[in-house]
């Protein structure tokens, strides 16, 4: 046994089972040992894609996928989706294929600061120094990776620790047993439990793995019980949404509208968050949104147990049995007319099919639609917690690989999906149930109004070629066929829905292009 | 005046008169102030095409681009052609847009250590701290950036040092007085003469600035007294070929083939680069390729004057009025039948117009090919440096735009041209005259020799579905119509002539798929 097979076949016993890769010469013998048939690898045609899926397959599964990529660079090019991943607190096991050891003195041209460069954006960065090492350094990378909140692991395979000899087989390693979650803060619970008895204006925001499952019921009932209005930040790593769930009101994007939206709340009740900030700054705007006056109390850190300190705050207010509030399912029919935000939402909304997955990174678009999806069939949302855009399409890939029996739709702008538009390909080829929707504005939107908002007006000739795409126009039916999706455009609302529900009804990716 | 118009003002008084962007939200003063009509900025839609296309422009103008990056993201995106930019000595000046200053501790979803992801592939690294900074801090980044070899200077420009407004405008800055090159090692020099002059076996390697211009010439006349052999590494940043210039061998890429290659030379003479070291390390492969009992002289360093130096070395063997070697032109018509090795190159060296500039990441089938090109009518050829694939298209992009008479013709693999693909947009809406030539045979197909160079033989059907890129095979028509590009398929060598020849007739971009 070798190193990597060594590697490979820890990693799986940890349950690490799906290595979303892009390798090079340095990592052959890993992807020798990937025969291993209880690994999954996926190839992705570009390094972003591997990371952002690792991230779309946290989200859904909560625990760590692999991703295998090829020295300094090979990693540069997937740091962007992993910020995102940081940000939205996914864990995922990064292995850096890197020269051997002995060749690295030459300072050869793929040679870098791998570690240097892995830094800034992991929790955890380790350099394997022997074959024999590489299983315990494998359990430790997992083990930071699940931790709760998720983290980014990175561990740096030089090629000889991968071919050599193992002394002995791996064994089982026992965990350090650090708990997943640390348990939540009696007194924060209590204090946050007074505030609201005190019939003061709150805003509880939830976050993390507070807004789906158990927590979100939970938090449900504290608001029928109190009165208090729960809701998110603007962006949030995964959301139970739909009909049947207990319903989150969202934070604006803009800082006037926050601000306007706050403006009533005494107190901020933050959980698995902090208090809400401005995403940019901008001349003579406020970054904290909050009212002067308001106070601001965590009710749970994100490493701790949120769920059961949502329910001891429910036990603590006596709404253990209080009916949560609940969304009611709104059903709109088959939607007609000019795409506008409502009537995109409108068919958005009719045409979701049940427990569906939306990876939101509809910028523009989004930010006046996705509120009217909000009484559709049950589904998650899944929204970009780094703002670094090209997050969309790769976290749709993962998300549609941890759960094949759900269709997943990615709302992407055209700009965005510009970013890591490789994608396409990897759901082709393993047949992923992914509809892309395409915003086709062909233009960075968002930037005209940023440019307003910024002070400057309406952008002059050349800062306009900077924000606006066309000339030429992206050709999306071709972009799509380029790499093996079915794609198609849509001019209306009807279109649009009708559209949806064939891609609902046929196995494997699509694209459809919303012509705005 | 703020402080992204003396920024931008600055810049093109130091000579940089062009920028690559992707810009954010906290890059809007700066797009404002590129109203600026004596800066020229250019769209990329993916970071790693601006970055690239900087190390292009600089490889031909000899002289630093700007690119325009969103926060540690984008800087992160831009990275891996950075990194193969800082291998080729090709300077540029990265701005590097950030939260303004008074945010920065909000911790907001963007934010991330900036300086951090920068240090490891930059040379310098600055933030600015006022608007009032801004200018002297320009001025520094464009002298490190036109150091030779050309440097990564990086300036990060948080939001409120750029739309603050300066207290004065800038005045004209004296250059701290550096010379952009080292005057030549006198001692060295004298060393190397000798050696020559014993008659033993001797390859003198060449790089950076010692490929093209008078260097090449004096090398070629120093060649052609002492009969001591002239090459390069096999990654190269630019070479001047073809017809009437002095021709350069090419160190194998292969490690047994470059021993061979290197067995006979008791001395091995480098000019602005190092020692041959093989570029990945393999079990019981040496890393160094030189005969164990050769010498190794340096002639010139990276940052001397190898021109002169040279010309010194003519000098002192008295081969100043020797008639250097020279390529002879070699006109082999129009080629026929199927499309192999050497009928690329053939096909290749015919269609190929006067003073084109060929950027080759064509991997496996250039390493076969390019060596017959040589005859060609005169052209510059660039190499990929750092060995981080995606750097072609690119690269070509800003030859193109750095030198708009000339036809530049992008060799690339179909694995390397889906890293960076979103260049072919770029070059439509710059109307570049680039010819893109695909080499479409549907797999990472140096990874499978690399395969078996690791002692596995042929891939087993998990390693094979990791390099193989069928299934789906890209559809590289619709990929060019997708991006504005006209595109064509070939299947043989006349057909591949000729429509080399279309493409060259025709101003603007094209891509040819060369169906292997």
């Amino acid at each position: 046994m070798n190193g990597a097979e060594s590697l490979v076949s820890t990693l799986v016993d940890e349950g690490v089972d799906i290595c979303f890769a892009n390798p090079g010469t340095s990592e052959m013998h890993f992807l020798a040992a990937l025969e291993n048939p209880r690994m999954r690898s996926v190839l992705c045609l570009f390094e972003g894609v591997a990371t952002g899926a690792a991230d779309g397959w946290y989200r859904m599964r909560r625990a760590p996928a692999a991703t295998l990529l090829h020295l300094g660079p090979g990693l540069a090019n997937g740091l962007a989706n992993i910020h995102n991943a940081k940000r939205a607190g996914s864990g995922m096991v990064n292995i850096i294929g890197e020269h051997a050891t002995a060749h690295l003195k030459y300072d050869a041209p793929l040679a870098s600061d791998i570690e240097g460069l892995a830094r800034p954006l992991s929790h955890w960065v380790r350099r394997t120094i022997s074959p024999n090492t590489l299983a315990g350094d494998a359990v430790a990378a997992v083990e930071q990776a699940s931790a709760r909140p998720g983290k980014i692991a990175t561990l740096i395979l030089p090629g000889d620790t991968s071919w050599g000899d193992v002394a002995s087989p791996p064994g089982s390693f026992a965990r350090s047993g650090v708990p997943v979650a640390q348990a939540p803060d009696v007194a924060a619970v209590e204090r946050v439990a007074s505030i609201l008895r005190s019939g003061e204006p709150a805003f509880i925001i939830l976050a993390g793995n507070a807004c789906f499952g158990p927590a979100l019921d939970w938090a449900g009932k504290v608001a029928a019980k109190t009165g208090c209005r729960i809701g998110t930040q603007f962006f949030t790593s995964r959301i139970a949404r739909g009909a049947g769930r207990t319903p989150l009101e969202r934070l604006p994007y803009a800082v006037p509208q926050a601000v306007e939206f706050l403006k009533d709340f005494k107190h901020i009740i933050t959980v698995e968050t902090g208090e809400p900030v401005a995403f940019f700054s901008y001349p003579g705007k406020p970054s904290l949104l909050k009212q002067p006056g308001a106070h601001v109390h965590r009710l749970a850190a994100a490493d701790e147990d949120s769920a059961l300190a949502l329910e001891m705050l429910a036990e603590a207010l006596g709404a253990r049995d209080t009916v949560s509030i609940r969304q009611t399912l709104q059903e709109k029919g088959v939607p007609t007319g000019a795409l506008n935000p409502l009537s995109i939402a409108h068919a958005l909304a009719s045409a979701m099919p049940e427990d569906a997955i939306l990876v939101d990174e509809s910028l523009t678009t989004g930010r006046e639609t996705m509120g009217h999806t909000a009484g559709a069939v049950a589904h998650d949302i899944i929204q970009n917690m780094g703002g670094s855009i090209g997050y969309g399409t790769p976290v749709a890939t993962g998300a549609a690989l941890a759960c094949p029996h759900r269709r997943v739709v990615c709302m992407v702008g055209d700009g965005s999906a510009m970013y890591t538009i490789q994608s396409l390909w990897t759901q082709a080829r393993e047949q992923l149930n992914v509809t892309t929707i395409i915003f086709a504005n062909n233009s960075y939107q968002i930037l005209k109004a940023e440019f307003a908002n910024m002070g400057f007006g309406a952008p002059g000739p050349q800062a306009l070629a900077m924000i606006d795409i066309d000339r030429p126009s992206i050709d999306w039916l071709a972009m799509g066929k380029s790499m093996g999706v079915q794609a198609v455009s849509v001019n209306t609302a009807d279109e649009f829905f009708h559209a949806m529900m064939r891609c609902n009804a046929m196995p494997g990716p699509s694209l459809i292009e919303v012509r705005l």
